[in-house]
């Protein structure tokens, strides 16, 4: 990235803003100068923001969750059941499925997907902990990226959560809300058809 | 912006970042994450290069420029001259003429445009320190944006910086290096036939 004429101070948040997802070094010099020139109305509130969270934020020892507190607050709802598990791939998976409200049960960080040409075996994932949540009476949701490593992954949980007398399932593949078929791939028609429902 | 499924700390880290020009609420949401994920190699620094920059930052009082020290470093640089005056609307163009490295003066941040609309007039910009440091001996370069208010605010400054004998000139209009004539529009083919050059 080229110098900009500014002390050290600058050109290190710029390096530091550049490496956040979505930003490049010409954005972050913008998203700089945003701050600069609102350094007490926005800069040092961003500042507090990172430090506070930095400082509160820990994972929850057991569903791997980002929270303040350790169990997070969803393993600690005693309104959530604690018989359901919704396996995810990542928190960012987490926050999707708690947008929508729709499921009340608790969930299982994974961390990443088995993948074997990354190097990523079931040591590298948070999996220990998940089957010693399992017993004969849960269920578990294996909301699993539709990827090849997605579907791997969910393979092996469903393998070895079975021998728990756990309940498995995965969510629903088919048509999206508002898609036309026209404009979706083969493999997402030929589940969809597959997987008809009688009216 | 949807809740995520997370304290109010990660809720208004997310709030603030989506503040920032270039993200949104989903990329928002995405840097908060990577940051998360990396409290100690990113959260932790950015939070402190973002308070030791609100910290210590501050405007030159002479050109308007933001550095750690007033003077800034450009106007204490003995190495630049004093009587070439460059003229930018903001720091981001300050910053990019100094990418090039081209310029061995000083600058003169106007923090603005002149704008009828938008109830900008010469009170609300940087301009009465402008002329103060303009004498007989000066060079004033304005680098003011091709736009309607840019010219606006070039004519103005043009006309007062006049009558204190300063030599005043603008950057040249033209074609963009690499640019394609069949690409430009009709204003910049003319200004570049305009101010055509002998060979």
């Amino acid at each position: 990235m080229a110098r900009v004429a500014a002390g050290p101070e600058i050109e290190r948040l710029i390096q530091l803003l550049a490496r956040l997802p979505g930003l490049g070094p010409r954005s972050a010099r913008r998203a700089a100068l945003y701050l600069l020139k609102r350094r007490e109305q926005a800069m040092q509130p961003l500042a507090a923001a990172l430090a506070a969270a930095a400082a509160a934020i820990r994972n929850c020892s057991t569903c791997g969750n980002l929270d303040t507190t350790d169990p997070c607050a969803i393993c600690r709802d005693p309104g959530r059941d604690p018989a359901a598990i919704c396996v995810v791939e990542d928190l960012a998976d987490l926050w999707a499925l708690e947008r929508t409200g729709a499921f009340r049960g608790r969930y299982h960080v994974l961390g990443g997907n088995l993948s074997a040409l990354d190097g990523v075996g079931p040591e590298e994932l948070n999996l220990g902990r998940l089957f010693g949540r399992l017993g004969p009476a849960s269920e578990l949701i294996l909301a699993l990226n539709a990827t090849v490593e997605g579907q791997t992954t969910a393979h092996y949980i469903a393998e070895r959560a079975a021998r728990t007398g756990a309940r498995v399932s995965r969510l629903a593949q088919g048509v999206p809300i508002g898609g036309e078929l026209d404009y979706l791939d083969e493999g997402t028609l030929t589940a969809a058809l597959k997987a008809r429902r009688a009216l």
